[in-house]
């Protein structure tokens, strides 16, 4: 048991307590190196899923505590949905979709936004050598970037976009570009379509009638309902859309382009870590540009405006 | 050319008109025996798709004019989507969603509400001796139906459902029950229930909370868009709703379940004929007891007020 400093959120507003208390039990006890802060939780903090307690759930640590003592020491990241291993959907192997499961920072569970956090052993995963903090940070973002590829076959001859030019966009873009045959992202940012283009992606700032029902492959990411609208105009008949923005509340659209046009709009969440830990690992997506800014805890008023700001990528807590 | 008699919508009213002109060019003259009455015409006569001209897309008929002789006096049933065959979708074998496309009786195409309509010849296949015309006329809406299959690959162990109960839905549960382990029918109109219920169906008047987040696969069939809500509750995480209803007008929908579910939509439209017929053929399919009533072409006032009606199940014309 350890008694720690972490943000809390009352369902109201979020503050910084010194008396948060993490018990482990048999799960592991990690010390929290950095916590990403990323479009769920801003949206948590708006009344998403309902949350209360310490949100936040991209993490990189340090194992305190555990049964198994080779793990102590161990530098670690976490797979954020703690599953039943019980219920139908965990035995045909969707654990991510337990029907009892608690998710880091978002459901049941306090989370990655504190000195300290616990999860079962079972969701840790080690962080190679060459691999930095300021990296493994961002393996659950870009596991869920490659969640895409496990739930789609993605064909190498498929023209691809991607809406959106966000932190999650950005790293969806960056998987996506040694898999398809073409790929434009659509965002609304010079400043973030520029580190985009400065790794060599194609971007645009608005949709052109040659890019209308073009793409074999159009991913949403932009945390904004009109995605979705832009998402439908540039899929070609018979294509994929992938819905990556988890948004509180009501979307208005017109699905009759989806039926005539036979799209498929694919809803896509959490995805494995070990195949976004090997990316990081071969160097194939650079995710170091992308922080633009690493506070400590108390200055967490300070981060939070920050990451709310369009013009931000990747805000860090260093707890 | 013939000059016939023939439904003709101006974008206001429909009204029968008795000098409708159709100049077969290349085609083949088809005299029409039965036209069905489809929910898409009901939306068209309300402003879908902005069509004007006589509206129809289901019918069978007899070969009055071809420039193959062979077919002259076969009986028929025709693909509505007519192709260039020189565009990337044609060119990919996706005809039915030809980027120049014309649509018999929704979009640049005059239908089948009327003594004769014309189709080029690759889209018309001849009726076996074994289904009679009542039969044939169902071939395109069962086509639609079996386009699911086309579509996905529909696993034996599923468990299945459809939301809706009329015409589309039915012809959806019959095709479905052969081919999952486990079918349930939601519906809002006990007579329309009955009819499954008596073709060994199962069904129900509402949602319980054993039927929530149950099935792998859900067809939408309602018409109507509180469909698609009830549809996404009865959904399994990472499981298939099938969008079937056209409709004008915006949807208001949590997409959220959607995202955190990994939930997949896929709009269906139309479907190849010849597994239709087969099916009909091989009498897998009861089409005849949905036929509500058979009106002559003067009589459409009539026929269309039956087909609006919420207890209806098939209208046919007799031109």
């Amino acid at each position: 048991m350890v008694r720690c400093r972490a943000l809390y959120f009352d369902g109201t507003s979020l503050r910084l307590i010194d008396d948060h208390v993490v018990e482990r039990g048999n799960e592991v006890l990690v010390r929290v190196r950095y916590a990403g802060i990323c479009g769920t939780d801003l949206q948590i903090l708006r009344g998403y899923a309902g949350f209360r307690g310490v949100p936040g759930h991209e993490f990189v640590g340090v194992v305190k505590e555990a049964d198994d003592p080779n793990l102590i020491g161990r530098r670690v990241v976490g797979e954020i949905n703690v599953a039943c291993g019980k219920c139908d959907m965990c035995s045909i192997g969707l654990r991510r979709h337990c029907r009892n499961r608690t998710v880091l920072g978002i459901a049941g569970r306090h989370g990655s936004f504190s000195e300290y956090l616990k999860l079962p052993p079972e969701n840790l995963h080690p962080v190679p050598d060459g691999v930095t903090d300021e990296e493994a940070v961002f393996v659950e973002p870009l596991a869920a970037a490659l969640e895409i590829s496990e739930q789609l076959h993605i064909e190498p001859t498929f023209r691809a976009a991607v809406v959106g030019d966000g932190r999650l966009a950005n790293l969806i873009a960056q998987v996506l570009r040694y898999r398809v045959q073409e790929l434009r992202v659509f965002g609304r940012h010079e400043r973030k379509l520029r580190l985009l283009e400065e790794l060599g992606i194609e971007v645009a700032l608005s949709v052109s009638e040659e890019d209308r029902a073009k793409y074999d492959l159009v991913v949403e990411a932009t945390g904004r309902d009109s995605g979705l609208k832009t998402a439908i105009e540039l899929v070609r008949p018979r294509g994929t859309v992938v819905l990556k923005s988890t948004i509180a509340g009501e979307y208005r659209i017109d699905l009759a382009p989806v039926v005539v046009n036979e799209i498929r709009l694919v809803g896509s969440r959490c995805g494995q870590f070990p195949p976004a830990i090997t990316a990081l690992r071969q160097k194939l997506v650079d995710v170091r540009r992308l922080i633009d800014g690493i506070y400590p805890l108390e200055s967490y008023l300070e981060a939070f405006e920050a990451a709310s700001s369009p013009g931000t990528m990747k805000v860090l807590l260093k707890p």
